[in-house]
């Protein structure tokens, strides 16, 4: 059987970083095929990791561990975490809300924590860098089955942290939502409104709907777009929304950039209504 | 016999898209070895990827299948091709003009259009990340022997997308050309001249040549430049002409940025022209 | 036994040159396994490139040859080399000072300079991407055991290069280093100060030190600083002193960026004194 482990961090690729954890995999057993998620999760922005692990998931081999280091605690008492998706991949991460999505849409069967003392021989000094000495170390000997999970941690006592995140949901005709990333390099919006939502309203490719998109409450952008299935069906630079790869709602400019120009960016605190825009009678 | 996919994007990898593609390509057959050249092409520049493409492909094992995915139109009608270039390479991308300069140095022997029944299973409501769905997919049932092109397309029955790039040419002595890409991340330019009508013009090594830059027809830059073999043989800070690896006239700055340094950029807009400084009698 | 090629450079992921490399090395051997260290080495910068070999080589195994190339003085009669490391690595690079810190810390083995004509074929017209045309191909022929680096090279006859780094020491209870690299995406300052030298001044975790930053022998920056095992140990934008994953001293702030903060950069040029804070008695 062929061993995938795949990484997702926000190391960035302009350091030995990354690299490193390869060594390190490689050293325990060179036959671990390794593929890269993303390096440029935004530094310490766990909202984003969480949805794109969610959003990759499922178009991998079954038997994929993914390495998911997005670790503002680092070296801290927040536990290391190894569990089993209601997919069946694996994961190996910190435990402080980079589960929250693939919890919400797929489930987590084992979920065991990473006992302290398992890491890499002679990194005791260390405590900035559990990517390599704790998650790619711990990851190449699930893969390369040297040991299993129960071996390294045991069954969690408390839940795992999960992340704040509201659902999008339907009120009065009015579908309310959040911002949850920003589709770089294009500058589209990704909110977490999935498309069933559309269906309920019965909203249909061509109506137009009027939406504001709030800060904090305050509100920030205000206007009518069409709902498209592609940038194309509206000319250069204008518009639009459309159903994302992930199957959510998502705001763009055809060939430009909705977040640069109209300076909307991503977060809980980032909120979006939409309706469908009333038919006009004359 | 070895299975090679090469990926050349625009989509960054500052989000999941690139990792999903693989994710999708091991799927259909885990012994497949995924490269990349680039994910970093300026998005949506055709242009750029063109050149890349062609400059790349010389060196690749010929088995090896190249998915090229800068698509502005996706989910549109334009057409998704497999090819043969004569370089017996294959390409799998959409019908933009990305083939150009292939075309245009190598040939391409066979040119299939893609049937768009042929996608990964389960993704029909999606219309945003063909890379993910037409090309990674059906690039890995080829690689992996599962299909061949004729079984998922059909020949095409109008000629494939060229980009409008003027050939570079020499009239009254000057050399006519375009920047046709900046070399990030150094800054230096690409120039479509390449070097035989450098030979025609008997310009040698430690000539000096006059240069004026065009944007727009409108002059941008101009000036006297030596040409060298590389950019140590002029002192730090100073610019210079020489044969890029790719065997184009370009200009560069020793250990500086030519581009930033004096704002100029690549595209069809973008033309240069040269000529070898007369020999001054006393 | 399994073939490793690891590649360094400051070549960026923006253009086709490390996917053009790759190509140059399957077509050698497609059962090499290729890993990238780092591209985004800043332009140039060949302290930082000597670092991040030095910190990552002991992490990868034994077998692996690392393909270094930062090379302002490509085209030029610099050397090219292939080194043993005392770790038991194999590295071929441009001889420019990038084996500095290798050779601090491992100490270097067999030292062979390459002969020129040992380059891929057809290429003797390009004199800028050596990386391709001299180290990407050199690489792969040593480790697909087809050449070995007797048959390619011969033993040097002078001294490699090596940068004029001042080595980190202390004079009258104070510690003086340089600021050797930037770390980014997080950009913590790291300095070229081992633990070993807060060993022997007595400096435990939870002291306080005051340090002085100079840029050029000038004062750029001074204050106290708590010195803690990892970032979390203060609050959020707190600055704090820690020992790196490679085991020197570094500046950070807490999910914050110190060199953007406080407009502090790395380089031979920037300077660091720190001291215990003294005790004060009531």
């Amino acid at each position: 059987m062929n061993k995938i482990i795949a990484l997702l961090t926000d190391f960035g690729l302009n350091n030995h970083f990354v690299g490193t954890m390869k060594g390190v995999i490689l050293t325990v057993d060179p036959e671990i095929n390794i593929y890269d998620i993303t390096h440029q999760i935004q530094p310490q922005n766990i909202l984003e990791a969480a949805y794109s692990l969610a959003d990759t998931i499922p178009y991998w081999p079954e038997n994929t561990l993914f390495a998911v280091v997005v670790d503002p605690g680092v070296g801290t008492s927040r536990r290391s975490l190894i569990v089993r998706a209601g997919t069946g991949h694996g994961i190996i991460c910190p435990d402080n809300g980079i589960l929250t999505l693939v919890e919400q849409e797929f489930g987590l069967l084992d979920v065991y924590e990473i006992c302290v003392k398992n890491r890499l021989p002679g990194t005791n000094a260390y405590h900035t860098f559990h990517g390599r000495d704790i998650y790619a170390y711990n990851a190449a000997r699930i893969v390369s089955g040297k040991v299993i999970s129960s071996e390294i941690g045991h069954p969690i006592k408390n839940p795992i942290e999960r992340l704040k995140i509201h659902e999008a949901k339907i009120t009065h005709e009015n579908i309310h939502g959040n911002i949850v990333k920003i589709e770089k390099p294009y500058g589209n919006l990704c909110t977490n409104i999935p498309m069933h939502l559309f269906s309920i309203l019965k909203i249909s490719y061509g109506d137009y709907l009027e939406y504001i998109i709030f800060e904090d409450g305050k509100e920030r952008l205000k206007g009518k777009l069409p709902f498209v299935r592609t940038f194309g069906e509206v000319v250069h630079n204008e518009a639009l929304l459309y159903i994302d790869s992930s199957g959510r709602l998502g705001f763009a400019i055809n060939r430009g950039d909705f977040s640069d120009n109209f300076q909307i960016y991503a977060g809980t605190t980032w909120e979006v209504r939409l309706k469908k825009q009333a038919v006009k009678k004359n």
